[in-house]
C-alpha cells in the first residue's frame, strides 16, 4: 500500500479504508506510520518490517497471512518495494498462493519526474544497494 | 495530478480538494474525467488535452496560466506524463516561470511492479511511440 511522501493529504480513499480494516500493518518505522494513522484517526496494530529484520519478520508475517490474517505492508513513504523492503515478502506470499493486492498511491520518482520538465517516454530507476554490493536480481535490468 | 487506474477510490484527499478548487481541468477524455468528478461530487470546467491537440491546446493553456488561472492536468488514468501527454506543457510552463506542482497518486507501472513478485531494485520503463517513430527525446535513456 502506497503512503504519502511528505504531505499527509497524499493518501487515497481506498488506502485509508483498508488501513482501518486490516488485522495488522507492517511498516518500516512504527513512529512514522503512527503519524499518518493518528492524522486520519486510525488505530490498528503495527509491526516493524525493515531491511534489518526483513528475513526473520517475513516468516512471521507469512505464518499470520497463511492463518487468514489480513496485513497491510507500507513503507515510510511512497510505494513499498520501490526502493524499499518488501520484494521477498511479496515473492514468497505469491509462491504460497496468498493473495497480494496492491493499493496504488504516491511514488517519489514518478511525482518528481512528472513535474520536472524532463522527457518522460523512457526512464530507468536503479536503486543503489546500501551495502555497496550488487544483488543477483539486479541483473534483471540489463 | 494522478487519478485512479481502475478503482475510483484510488484518489488522494489532496487531489479531490484541488480538483474542486481549480479554474479548469485539462484532461485526455472529458467523459472519462467526468465519471471521476461525478463520483466525488465535483463540478469544474473541463477542457480536452490529448495527443492529437497537444501542441495547439498547450498554447491556450499556457496563456490562461500566464493570466493567473489555476489548471489541473490529468490523464485518463494514473500519473500524467508517464506514458501520457503533458511533457511539452510542463516543460514550457517551467520555461515561462509558471509554478508546476505535482499531486502524487496512482501509477499503473509501479502498482503492477509492487505486487508482481519481481525484483524491484532496478527497472526500465520505455513507452512505445504509437506512430512507430522514435522521438528525439527518447535518446535520454541510452
Amino acid at each position: 500500500m502506497a503512503t504519502p511522501i511528505g504531505n499527509l493529504e497524499d493518501i487515497t480513499l481506498r488506502a485509508l479504508r483498508i488501513l482501518g480494516e486490516v488485522d495488522q500493518i507492517a511498516c518500516e518505522d512504527t513512529r512514522q506510520t503512527r503519524k499518518l494513522l493518528d492524522r486520519h484517526g486510525i488505530a490498528r496494530p503495527l509491526v516493524s518490517y525493515h531491511e534489518h529484520n526483513e528475513q526473520a519478520r517475513a516468516q512471521e508475517l507469512l505464518s499470520e497471512l497463511a492463518a487468514g490474517k489480513n496485513i497491510a505492508l507500507v513503507s515510510d513513504a511512497g510505494t513499498p518495494l520501490i526502493a524499499d523492503p518488501g520484494y521477498r515478502l511479496v515473492a514468497q506470499a505469491r509462491a504460497q498462493g496468498i493473495a497480494v493486492c496492491p493499493i496504488p498511491g504516491a511514488s517519489a520518482v514518478l511525482t518528481a519526474l512528472s513535474a520536472s520538465g524532463l522527457a518522460t517516454d523512457a526512464f530507468v530507476q536503479r536503486v543503489a544497494d546500501p551495502r555497496g554490493k550488487r544483488d543477483s536480481h539486479d541483473q534483471q535490468e540489463r
